[in-house]
């Protein structure tokens, strides 16, 4: 069966602390009634610090959509191609290996998708398929994955490449004054991510059974407004108390596969927020260390979107191998408000050394 | 094995023929040199008519991206309920039997995507799965048809629901001369389409096999420039030449199927313009009838970028059912560049009546 393979991860150079952020939020909004709030919302997240592509005095200025899109291309090609190559070489395969790429970014829009420059760039087979996904937000990662398993249980013995480019400073809206903005302002991070899934072989996680789940109208509470000036980021209140719902829904879909969603030995989750991780841990009647790795992103990088699943796989393959036979859940969530699902156990071509 | 059942098509009730469309450019680029090339590449298309979801005069105008996007929005509301409902009933399916929705459109840009309001609207389950594609162009046709055919391999006995919205009448932008848009303002146009690939049964075509081809240094060839004024379509002087190194990749495609590409029943290929068809059965020595379906739906239609596969397939269906067994080609193309082929084999539940 398929298996996720160790990610790559990178984040940008560009530092901005936790305090920096609430320095230039108190600038920002410096006597307008929404500063209060705007300083809670940043406190709340927990996150340290961020990484972002560019120094914060331009990341602060919004130069129009044409030159936003811009930036996005270049940096977007400057800085996929390490981790890309560094995930292929953590699952052991090269390009040519590689039936598919699975390309999630919702921070930037590009027509063809990077897939094409990538397949023309890292010598990848000609008939690569190419599969961008654009519109699953931070649900992406989970999706990508999922996505991945389907293509190999379709072509037994196929790759497939995952690739997750969020450089969320870049839909920075400065005018902005909604709830949405003001904790965006303090929540997302940049990041870029790889991973591959192999049809066969390899060390991680091997894939067993995956589903999604969309929250019944609960469309616009998640979304962008397109304007003029790009993306906007629209949020309603309601979202941090979607895990009461969601929770329920992971638990079945555990059932159906004869585990128990409680009681599993490791947990990738998205980190939309710290009351996303502990209203889950909550819900789900596990300790709220169950997601460290998670919480890890979030400390430290801060919500990278559809790069959160992959980072907080990485800090599990990096820190805690799991032990042969151990099971686990990953999971994205974003809007729609869609969860994307997956169930899978620790598998290594290795066998451990008896003794 | 997964067959593609009769699609839906709908084009919208405003009409603009090939002679108001030269009117139109005659007006717009008055007194300036571009005007003869204008000209010539509106008559050389092929296009008689076109359907637009707005009347001309508010076509011609750019009210801003913000506008466009809200345009989007409202009218892939208003449209793709009913085609959706009409593939579902072709296919004798109901929406609680649908196991994925692939949604593809290029002319505007959701977050989330429309899958998560049809799900809503519409009576789909909640553990739908979303598929949004919007970077592979008039590729998405052919690449929606491939993805739900690896879908049902993956998950046996499930049933995926395509949607193309293509509004490309929103992508106009009154202040360009460039070739890419001289050439789109008088070739593409907007339609709504669905289709069911059922898992299990039903009456269409079964798919066997499919494939993607990327021509190597092709990425900048068709493309957006995103800007402030949303998206500018791109097209180098290439691209019409393009059915050259793609005819032997489809060749080698059905081959490998021990197909022969040049002697098949039917064929539904993307209609990008006539150069692209006449070439086309050129390179693989085909009478240009062959392609009678597509030509259709460019010369009603023009270029309804990936709604043009399922509109030429939905032709083929209506006026020309094929014999059991029949064996046929379906490929999109579009920016990468970037073939999407599928091999079928015409299959109905109900053999024919013997005499």
């Amino acid at each position: 069966m398929p298996r996720l393979c160790k990610p790559s991860v990178r984040v940008p150079e560009y530092v901005i602390t936790a305090e920096e952020t609430l320095d230039f939020a108190e600038r920002v909004h410096a006597g307008k009634p929404q500063l209060p709030l705007a300083l809670r919302l940043i406190r709340n997240t927990g996150v340290q610090k961020r990484h972002i592509v560019q120094p914060i005095e331009q990341t602060l200025k919004h130069p129009g959509l044409t030159e936003r899109n811009r930036i996005y291309e270049a940096e977007s090609k400057k800085r996929t191609p390490e981790v890309v190559e560094e995930a292929l070489s953590n699952a052991g395969v090269t390009a040519r290996d590689i039936d598919a790429i699975i390309y999630v970014s919702c921070t930037g829009f590009l027509m063809p998708s990077l897939t094409a420059w990538l397949i023309n760039q890292l010598g990848f087979r000609s008939d690569t398929r190419q599969i961008p996904i654009a519109q699953l937000g931070c649900a992406a990662g989970g999706a990508a994955i999922n996505r991945a398993h389907d293509f190999c249980l379709a072509h037994p013995g196929s790759n497939v490449l995952i690739v997750s480019c969020e450089l969320c400073s870049l839909c920075y809206q400065p005018d902005m004054d909604d709830i949405g903005s003001l904790l965006s302002d303090g929540l997302f991070g940049d990041a870029v991510a790889a991973a591959v899934v192999r049809g066969i072989g390899g060390t991680g996680i091997e894939l067993e059974a995956n589903s999604s789940y969309l929250i019944p109208h609960t469309e616009d509470w998640i979304s962008y407004a397109v304007r003029d000036t790009g993306f906007h980021f629209q949020l309603d209140r309601r979202v941090p108390g979607t895990m009461e719902p969601l929770a329920p829904v992971l638990r079945e879909f555990a059932a159906g596969h004869r585990w128990d969603a409680s009681n599993l030995d490791f947990y990738i989750v998205h980190a939309g927020g710290p009351r996303i991780l502990n209203d889950l841990a909550k819900f789900l009647d596990v300790d709220r260390k169950v997601f460290r790795h998670s919480w890890a992103t979030l400390t430290e990088y801060g919500n990278i979107a559809s790069a959160v699943v992959l980072d907080a796989a990485l800090r599990l393959f990096e820190e805690d191998t799991p032990m042969p036979d151990a099971t686990g859940l990953i999971a994205g969530f974003g809007p729609g408000i869609t969860a994307e699902m997956a169930l899978g156990r620790w598998s290594s071509d290795t066998p451990p050394a008896t003794g």
